[in-house]
């Protein structure tokens, strides 16, 4: 087989059979097949995609490259939950608790955050004393007892798709929906999970900017995971402007303890009660979703989650006072108001724009070497639809560092103000299972 | 500039503009664009194309990137000639004596065989004591005296175009008509041309399999000249067999010689005749085609023609004596009737696997540090549309080898004999200009 044909063959939009994919990725992987060989490859995949057959046997491939984690030890169906990443995403801080409190186990692997989006193992950082790096058995046995355990991912977890992700980076072939979503499932299925939740954002936002093609992607990840015997359902969610009014650190984990005590807004409470319900139903607790829904409401409301948050931050040894009194959590020197130059209603939030400010105030990595600043982070007081005098408070900044020009005027730049009043926000767009 | 925006620009299907495409090219060329990238863009081109001036602007950026012959010294218009590569291809070495014979300048720069196409160099070492490395003063002073010389490429003459190339071949890159319409104007206009003629061959023994191909290249190189100031004219020609009977060095020498004394194939003569006809067209000496093709058709009645054949030799260093007598040029010492195993017409000729099989016999190189045998070749006894009855010779192979069973069966496998005889072979299919 030569690297070459195999170029040819995609370039001419044939398919390639499993031997040839697995010839692909295990040759540029151990580095026989040059880089140079691998983006022209990648490059014709943008063009002429691949069928459900490739990508899934391309899944495989990135799985087979490197450690799979072994949850046979844990009881009932793992289900894991991947979020396509978003701005003020912290519905993985509030859906661990809440499934974990109807007995289903949630062994979760979680990324750190780069550029405007955050990692939920950063953000529960900003909990004093929260380890996010226990040892495999300690993992294990917290799942067992407690039904939810939270770490790091594995370094050696699909090298393959690291390697081809970091090229991806640097020649235009990032966008193409077979390559997006077999890098996703690979690193959920080497991470063990029997069930996947996935919760595919759209917007400004998000990487998907049309429902479209985030129905693409979602229809992709979902026939991946029936071709290798994982059930996955794909949620659409809104992007359209950050989610929920918290975006940062230490803030995030706030407003998670907000929602797990029935407070909170409405969009994070809905979007997160819906991946929960679809979590549970995978995980056999309910069998359909108003009930489950309606059951996970109930839990919230009883108090019953908000203990189960405190629990998940105790065995992993954080300091669960927090949660009782969160202004114990880091907090910033300066807080800086950003107010609005006309009146009008918000019309649209930029969630990027919003994501890179908050970065710029310390809560986010330019780089992977930069570290973070718990405290810092952005409140958003107006959101779509709302109404909004001249002069009235749009954001506050949250920060440690003096100079923020750059931050403000970004942030500011995110808001749209317009006379009309937008139509109301649609949290879910769609359900694909 | 960032190469992974030009790349993502041109996969959107976006044109670049010269600043653009010149840092493209000037930094490949200088390493600070790694290969990843350049054959991610590349394989964007195959997809996308490249409009007229993206197109001009790539050949300008090629003839940059390296030396430029300076042929100012040499009185006249210098008209170059071109083929796309064909088997049996001695086209050169009948149109440079025929064009220099009415005092057009032909200042000729060729390069060697690889593969299944020979090189003019090459053919023409097959003659004692030709010399084809010149130094550039001698070289003008043969043109601007004999009309005529030839030598082999400069080293140095668009390095940007050999880098892209040598990558395009291991990236499935090729078959971009901008990309090889590009490479090779950039070689032609480096190599100091003010007018082109280009030979684009099409059929099974061409690169391009067909007229439309062969048309859409043709159109793209005119339009380059036209472009950059050189008035370029193609003539699309049939490589759907070997030109001629002799494909080989020596034996290729020797058809030569007979197409000039004006007896040998018709096909031959006949594309020899058109090229040259365009060749003195565009050098001022003639005023239109039929006028220059019955005035070169006397040239070789007339004997003037073989006379300025053998000056070319002899101010070249080569033993003009091989011209009255070519059983002084290099001879084989085995000689293998290739028989018909059917009775019928010869409907096709494989011209690939006819160079393939001359290469295997001594006659071309596999790779480039290959010795050859000048005395190697074949002679086509049958070509399209003759008669063959059973046990009578298809084609005879000239050889020093002893071992030639795999030249054998690939030079038997080329012809396609069948029952019916075909439609009369076209040697010319279209002029472009």
């Amino acid at each position: 087989m030569r690297m070459v044909d195999m170029i040819q063959k995609k370039k001419h939009g044939e398919k390639l059979n499993k031997d040839e994919i697995d010839f692909i990725v295990r040759g540029y992987t151990n580095g026989e097949i040059p880089d140079y060989q691998m983006s022209a490859f990648l490059m014709a995949v943008c063009f002429q995609g691949m069928s459900k057959e490739e990508t899934s046997n391309l899944t495989i491939a990135f799985v087979n490259s490197g450690d799979q984690v072994d949850l046979s030890k844990i009881k009932g169906i793992k289900v894991d939950k991947h979020s396509t990443g978003g701005v003020g995403d912290k519905i993985s801080l509030i859906v661990i608790p809440l499934v974990a409190s109807v007995g289903i186990p949630v062994a979760k692997m979680s990324g750190r955050g780069l550029g405007h989006t955050g990692g939920t193992i950063d953000k529960l950082e900003a909990i004093k004393g929260f380890k996010t790096e226990l040892s495999g058995e300690e993992f294990i046995t917290n799942v067992n007892e407690h039904k939810m355990a939270i770490v790091g991912q594995s370094e050696n977890l699909t090298p393959a798709d690291k390697k081809t992700y970091a090229l991806r980076d640097v020649t235009a072939t990032v966008d193409s929906i077979p390559l997006i979503a077999s890098s996703i499932m690979s690193k959920k299925i080497a991470s063990g999970a029997d069930a996947i939740v996935l919760d595919v954002k759209v917007g400004s936002g998000a990487f998907m900017k049309s429902v479209e093609q985030a129905k693409e992607l979602a229809k992709t990840m979902v026939d991946i995971g029936e071709a290798l015997n994982r059930k996955t359902v794909a949620v659409i969610t809104n992007m359209d402007q950050p989610l929920g009014h918290e975006v940062g650190n230490a803030n995030e984990i706030r407003e998670a303890i907000e929602v797990l005590s029935g407070k909170g807004s409405q969009d994070e409470a809905t979007v997160a009660l819906t991946i929960a319900s679809y979590m549970t139903m995978l995980g056999g607790a309910f069998e359909d979703f108003n009930t489950a829904y309606s059951e996970l409401s109930e839990i919230i409301k009883s108090g019953k989650a908000i203990e189960k948050l405190k629990e998940m931050i105790r065995i992993q040894g954080g300091d669960d006072t927090v949660v009782d009194n969160p202004s114990k959590l880091p907090n910033a020197k300066y807080h800086i108001e950003v107010k609005a130059t006309e009146s009008g209603y918000i019309n649209a939030i930029n969630a990027e724009s919003i994501g890179i400010s908050a970065m710029l105030l310390g809560a986010g990595r330019k780089t992977k070497s930069d570290v973070i600043d718990y405290a810092a982070g952005i409140t958003i007081n107006k959101k779509i639809g709302d109404k909004v005098d001249i002069d009235e408070t749009l954001c506050i900044l949250h920060t440690n560092l003096k100079e923020n020009k750059q931050a403000e005027l970004t942030a500011k730049g995110a808001f749209f103000i317009s006379e009309t009043k937008p139509e109301p926000v649609k949290h879910i767009y769609e359900i694909i299972a």
